[in-house]
C-alpha cells in the first residue's frame, strides 16, 4: 500500500493510497479521512462513501465538505474509486459503462469479468485492508450518491449486521427498472435478468430478514428522478414491511454536489447515531 | 447579463453569470452565492472572494464549503474569474502568467494592456453590477487565496472605507519581492519597478492612512511559504504601525483547498463581525 497524497484537513488528515487489489487484479486508489481523534490514539468508526458515475475517490473528498463533520464526530471516511482503471481494463466510450461506472457488482460477462469485481472489493477486501492498516474499530456504516447510493443500499442489504446503517443521495433504488441499471447489468451480468436481482435494492429489501436504518435524500428538481432513481418504490416496500426508512424529497435541489454538500451533515450525524448503537467492535 | 447555471445550495442559490465587461473588453464569468435570506426579500452584505493562480470562479465555489456558513450568516459571496479569457486575449504557456493569472491589476504593457484590467473589474465594475442586479446592501468585505489573497489585501488597502475588512489564505503579501509577483509585474507593468508599488500590500500598508481589520491564515507546511508569500513582512509592518492584524500560522497545513475549507468558517465570521460595524449601506 503506497501513500500518494496527504493533506491536513480540519485537524485530521485526508490521505490517498494506491494498492494492488486481489479482487480486481489491478491497482486501486482510495482516499481516507482520519479525524483528529486518530492522532490522539483513539480508534474511530468508519463510514464508507461510494461515489456516482464518472467519479473517482476525489469528487466527494473535495466537494462534499464532509471532513468538517467527521472531525467533530470522530469518524473516518473511506472513499474508494468507482471502478478498476488502467490500459488493461475493459472500457466503453459512454460515461455510464466501463471505467468510472463499475456499479459495485461482480461482472460475469466478457470482457468485464476479468477485472470488474467491485462488489468483492468494496464489501470484503477494502474493509479488511482498512481494519488492518488504520486505527479504526470494526463498526462500519455506508453511504453514497446515485450509482454509489445503489451500491451503499445494495451492499448493506446483502450483508446484514455488517453496517450500522445505510444512507444515500439520489440513489438508483431499482436498477433493474432503470435505463442506467439495465444497460450496465446487461453488459456486466448478461441477458438473464434473474441474475440481476441480487444487485437490486428494491428486490433485496423485499426479501431482507434484518431491519437496517435507512436515510435517503432526493432532490425534487433532479433531472434523473423521473427515469432513473425511483426512491418511492423503495420507500413503499419499506413502509409495507414496517421497516425504518426516512425519505426526504428536497425542493429545488438537483443531482449535483451542491445538493450533497447541503445535507451531508445530516447523513453523518445519522450514521454516528446508529454506529453508537452497535455493541462491540 | 446571462445566467449560465443555478444550483440550490444550503437553502439559497449558487448561480453563475456571464456578462460583457467594459473594463476588460471581454466576456467575463462570475459566480454568486445568494443565501436563503434573499428569498425572503432581505438585502444581504457581500463578501468578494478572489481566487489564486489557474483558478476560475468554480474552485472556491465547489471546494471551500463556504456556502454553509454564508447561509447561516445571511451573506452573499461573489466569486469572479481570475483573468479575462478567450481566443482574443493574450496568454502565456506558463501557469503563472496570462489567462488564469491576472494578478488583479491593470496592465500597461503590450500585449497585456488590451484586456488585463482586473483591478478595474474587481474593484469598480463588478461591485457596481452586483449592487445593481442583486438584493444586496452596499456593505462589502473581501478575501482571497494566494494570488487572490494579494488581490484582496491590495484592493482593500487602496480603497479605504470601501470594504469592512480584508482576509486572506496564504496571500502573496509582498509581490515585488516574490518570484511570482516579479514575473507578473514585469510582464504586465514593465521593468520600472516604481510602478509596481501600488500593487504591493506591504508598501500600501506602510503608507495607509485608515486602519483596516486584517486576518491572515498561513499553512506552516505550504511549499510556497519560503519563497513566495512572506506574511511576516506584512505582520511586521502592521505591528510597527499599531494596526489590527491577526496572522495565524497553522501547523501541518499546505497551500490546498483542504487548508481553505478547514478555516473558511473563521474568515466568514470575521467578515460578518466587521460588516455589522459598518454604519449605513
Amino acid at each position: 500500500m503506497e501513500q500518494i497524497a496527504s493533506f491536513r484537513a480540519f485537524g485530521g488528515w485526508h490521505k490517498r493510497f494506491r494498492h494492488h487489489s486481489a479482487s480486481t487484479g489491478t491497482s486501486m486508489t482510495f482516499a481516507i479521512y482520519l479525524p483528529p481523534q486518530c492522532d490522539q490514539g483513539t480508534k474511530v468508526d468508519v463510514l464508507y462513501w461510494l461515489s456516482g458515475l464518472t467519479c473517482t475517490d476525489d469528487n466527494f473528498a473535495t466537494k462534499a465538505g464532509a471532513q468538517r463533520v467527521a472531525a467533530e464526530l470522530g469518524m473516518a471516511i473511506v472513499m474508494p474509486d468507482t471502478s478498476p482503471r488502467g490500459a488493461e481494463v475493459a472500457d466503453d466510450d459512454s460515461y455510464d459503462l466501463g471505467q468510472g461506472a463499475g456499479f459495485y457488482l461482480n461482472a460475469t460477462q466478457a470482457p468485464w469479468a476479468a477485472h470488474y469485481r467491485m462488489y468483492d472489493y468494496v464489501a470484503e477486501e477494502l474493509p479488511a485492508l482498512i481494519e488492518r492498516e488504520f486505527p479504526v474499530t470494526l463498526r462500519r456504516s455506508i453511504s453514497g450518491h446515485s450509482m454509489g447510493g445503489h451500491g451503499a443500499l445494495m451492499i448493506a442489504l446483502r450483508n446484514p449486521g455488517r453496517y450500522a446503517a445505510a444512507s444515500a443521495f439520489a440513489p438508483i433504488c431499482q436498477p433493474t427498472a432503470s435505463p442506467w441499471g439495465q444497460k450496465a447489468f446487461t453488459a456486466y451480468l448478461g441477458d438473464d435478468s434473474s441474475t440481476w436481482q441480487n444487485y437490486d435494492s428494491c428486490h433485496l429489501l423485499q426479501h431482507a430478514q434484518q431491519a437496517l436504518p435507512l436515510l435517503i435524500d432526493q432532490g425534487e428538481q433532479d433531472n434523473f428522478l423521473p427515469t432513473q432513481l425511483n426512491p418511492q418504490a423503495l420507500a413503499d416496500i419499506a413502509q409495507a414491511r414496517g421497516w425504518p426508512i426516512t425519505l426526504r424529497v428536497q425542493p429545488g435541489y438537483d443531482h449535483s454536489y451542491y445538493f450533497i454538500a447541503s445535507f451531508i451533515e445530516d447523513h453523518l450525524r445519522f450514521h454516528a447515531y446508529w454506529l453508537r448503537q452497535v455493541v462491540g467492535g
